[in-house]
Order: C-alpha cells, then sequence, then structure tokens
C-alpha cells in the first residue's frame, strides 16, 4: 500500500514533529483508515518532498515526524496559464489538467465576451493542490485574483512571450511557433480566451503587442477548455520540461497511485 | 444569429428535403426557437457541409431543404485513440476532447488494471456527436467495441505505428518521437493506460512489438484523461493536421459558435 502524498503549509525538516489540518487528518484516518506507524509523503513547494511518519492519530487529528528527505525541491517549469474562465465543470477540469501539465501559475482574465463572473478560488485552490498531490509535483501553482484583459496587457513584462491561442485561423501553427523556442527565465504564458472567442477589437490591440505571439491550434473550432490543454501539452512537449524525460518518481516504496 | 450545426443520417444533395430525427427537432423548436425559413447547417461524415432550409416545423417534427454545399468532404485526420477505459465524467470528457482533436476512431481496451467495466458507446457516441458539431468537424470518430489489450494486439497492422504513453519514465519525450514523424495512410495510434498503468507483464510485452513505439510524457504523473488529450494534441502539432494551420470554417455567415 503506497503512502499518502499530502500538500501542507509546514515548514520540512527533519525530526520536526507538527499536526496535519483536520481535513487532512480525517483523511488518513477514516477515509484511508491508515494508523500510527504508517508512512504520509508530504511537500509544501519550498522544501522538496519529504517521508513522514504518522506518530498519533485520532478523531480529526493527526500528528506526524518527518523522517527523511526524498527530493529537493527543484525549479519550477517556467510556464504560466492565462485563461478567460469557462463554468463550472469545465473550469475545475481546467484546473486539474493544468496543474498536471506543470503551470507555474494560472490567471483569470475577464475579456468582453466573458460570460462567467465570479471565480471560487478556494475551489480552485483545493482542485490544484489535489492535482499536485496526485501528480508527484513539488509545488502547487498560483492561482491569481482575476484581471481585466486591458490591465494585465498593460503590465506585461515585455521580455515574457505571451503566447495567443487564437481561433481566427490567421496564426501558424503552434508547432511551428515553438519548435526549439527556448522560454526566457522570467517564463512564458499561454493565453486562451472565452467560449466566444475573443473579439476583433481585442485581437487587434493583442497582435499589435511586441511580445503577444499568435498561435494556430488546427483546423477545428476548440472549446476553450481543450485549447488551454492542447497548448500547455504541445509547449511543454516542444519547449518546457517533457525534454527530460525521465519521470521525477519517489523512490519505489513509496510510490503512490500505482 | 448563427445557424445550430447538425449531424444526420440522411445523404446531403441538392434539393433532398428530409425530416431531422425527433430531438433535433426539439432542439431547433423549442430550444433554440427556429421557424420556418431558418438556416440550419447540416453533416453526414459522407457529403461535405450543407446549408439547409428550415420547410415546417412543429411539436417535435422538423423537415428541411437542402440549398447549397458549403464544404466538400475531406479525408479524414489518420490519427487513432486506444484508451483503457476511465470513470464516467472523466470517459465523457475524454471523448468531447479527442473528437474536438481530430481522432478518426476511439477504442476502449480492457488492460490487467482496468477497473471500469461497462461503457454506454449510446452516451458516449453522442457526446462524440455534439463534439463534432460544436467542433465543425465533417465527420463523428468512430467509437468502436471494446476489447482485450492481447486480441488488439494480436490483430494491429504491423504498418501502423501504436505510440505506447509510457508512464514508466523510460520512453524517448513525445516531441522527440514525432518531430518530422508521417503519419502512413492507414494512420497512427495513441495507446493509453488505466489509472493504475500498465503492469509490467503488459509494458514487457508492448515494448517487444515492432509497431509499439513508447512515447515519454514528462516528469509529472498524468492522470489517463490527461495522458491522453496531451498525446493527441502534441501529435497533430508536430505530425497532424495542425501543421496546415487554416481553419476549416464554413462561410461567416453561417459561422456557429462564436
Amino acid at each position: 500500500m503506497s503512502p499518502p502524498r499530502l500538500f501542507v503549509d509546514a515548514d520540512l525538516a527533519e525530526d520536526l514533529v507538527f499536526d496535519l489540518a483536520d481535513g487532512q487528518a480525517h483523511y488518513l484516518g477514516t477515509v484511508l483508515r491508515r494508523a500510527a506507524g504508517d508512512a504520509v509523503a508530504l511537500f509544501n513547494g519550498r522544501h522538496g518532498e519529504w517521508e513522514g511518519q504518522i506518530a498519533a492519530i485520532g478523531k480529526g487529528r493527526c500528528r506526524v515526524r518527518l523522517r527523511r528527505r526524498l527530493r529537493a525541491q527543484e525549479a519550477e517549469s517556467p510556464l504560466h496559464l492565462v485563461f478567460a474562465p469557462v463554468k463550472r465543470a469545465r473550469i475545475d477540469y481546467l484546473v486539474e489538467k493544468a496543474t498536471e501539465l506543470g503551470v507555474a501559475s494560472l490567471t483569470p482574465v475577464a475579456t468582453e465576451r466573458t460570460v462567467v463572473e465570479r471565480i471560487n478560488r478556494e475551489r480552485l485552490r483545493a482542485h490544484a493542490v489535489e492535482a499536485a498531490e496526485q501528480s508527484e509535483r513539488l509545488t502547487v501553482p498560483v492561482l491569481h485574483e482575476p484581471r481585466g484583459l486591458p490591465a494585465l496587457l498593460a503590465d506585461w513584462p515585455a521580455g515574457r512571450p505571451l503566447f495567443l491561442c487564437d481561433e481566427s485561423g490567421a496564426a501558424p501553427g503552434i508547432g511551428t511557433v515553438l519548435a526549439g523556442f527556448a522560454p526566457p527565465p522570467a517564463g512564458a504564458a499561454m493565453l486562451t480566451g472565452p467560449e466566444g472567442g475573443f473579439t476583433d477589437s481585442e485581437l487587434d490591440a493583442l497582435t499589435k503587442l511586441p511580445f503577444v505571439k499568435p498561435v494556430g491550434l488546427g483546423p477545428r473550432v476548440l472549446r476553450a477548455d481543450t485549447a488551454a490543454l492542447a497548448a500547455l501539452a504541445v509547449f511543454q512537449a516542444l519547449a518546457g520540461d517533457w525534454r527530460q524525460a525521465r519521470l521525477r518518481r519517489a523512490p519505489a516504496a513509496l510510490s503512490p497511485h500505482r
């Protein structure tokens, strides 16, 4: 039985002892039925991944002691997603998939045709945490406050490419644009529009900006969430961390979900 | 208001008149509130895409007359997906996304760790039809009967590459493998495993077959549905129909969903 992998806020270092949050204690004790002495894997986005041992577990309480570091913290994949939010089930799925695909941050952006008004950041954060736990990431992507497109573009750092997933059909294919592309240290971002697409005036404004690079996603019309996931996957395969193929998997005894 | 785009079984040719299925008639009349004289776009996977006009519409009935062909039928993208089925919401999503990404066929495959036993092909077919309508495809992907992995491999045509999405971390990256790859006329297929992955004995058997080409999908552990979508997107970008970037969009007056 592989140890569950949990994201925590606490610092992680040898022999530290601390209590897990109520929800995680409930999950370990009541859902997974783990007992004192059982192992867990813990990461906090700062100190790598650690093997811990359950020291005590009871009704909604769980104390763990850290034993040894399994993986050192590593540099984040320098890839970001800026996306016009989509409706409930699709945005949950999008956050999950973008986390698995390795985005460092997610920024919801309001465009002229965006119809989703409220973003439940707490719910989305929970999906990102769960996907990070499952995918063996060492971090949880940052989920930024929603912004308006004009404000976002006005603040955009000039040296950071913003790849516009362009449904107008005029852009060169994403494979052509990204072949051999080396992301700058600050990283690159994918920008996807709402279900209705960007308006002509938004597209005009975007394509005039020197850091905006339009990319095409083929001859079919993709849903907004499909476009985001497809663009992230192609980026990782051609310019991102999929080029170093090796899985950063924890040692076999601790490998979860297999 | 853009005309709705519908997949039909009927033959399509100039001046043909026929009745739509009950569900489509209800959708047009009651949901979309279309009336006689309004336009629809129709495709059947064989005769391209046609503009039709509603001749009569009433309670669950709708008669259309075809007026002119908008797009000729085109060759299918020679890309297929063979996948170990995942649970309900995820399999629906997978079929939708794979359709948007242009697969010609979907084949569920039972592996040693596959836990999903029943496939509701009718429900999956409905998702594929809807995604084809929305994505402006001219076809609906073929949804094959589920098969066992050994039988599928025993029948596999030798000239057709089967790209194994390999979570073991040993395979070269998918971007490296697919750069410059030209699919044979019979097409290529992506193969993805169940949530628990392929077993070691399945992987041994797979990698001994000359048509199986293992590809890696980066350093994180991907869910089965994420792996399938990511692999399809990278294939289309590097070796598939995304290389010809132009959207095959219907004339502006008929462009739906924008």
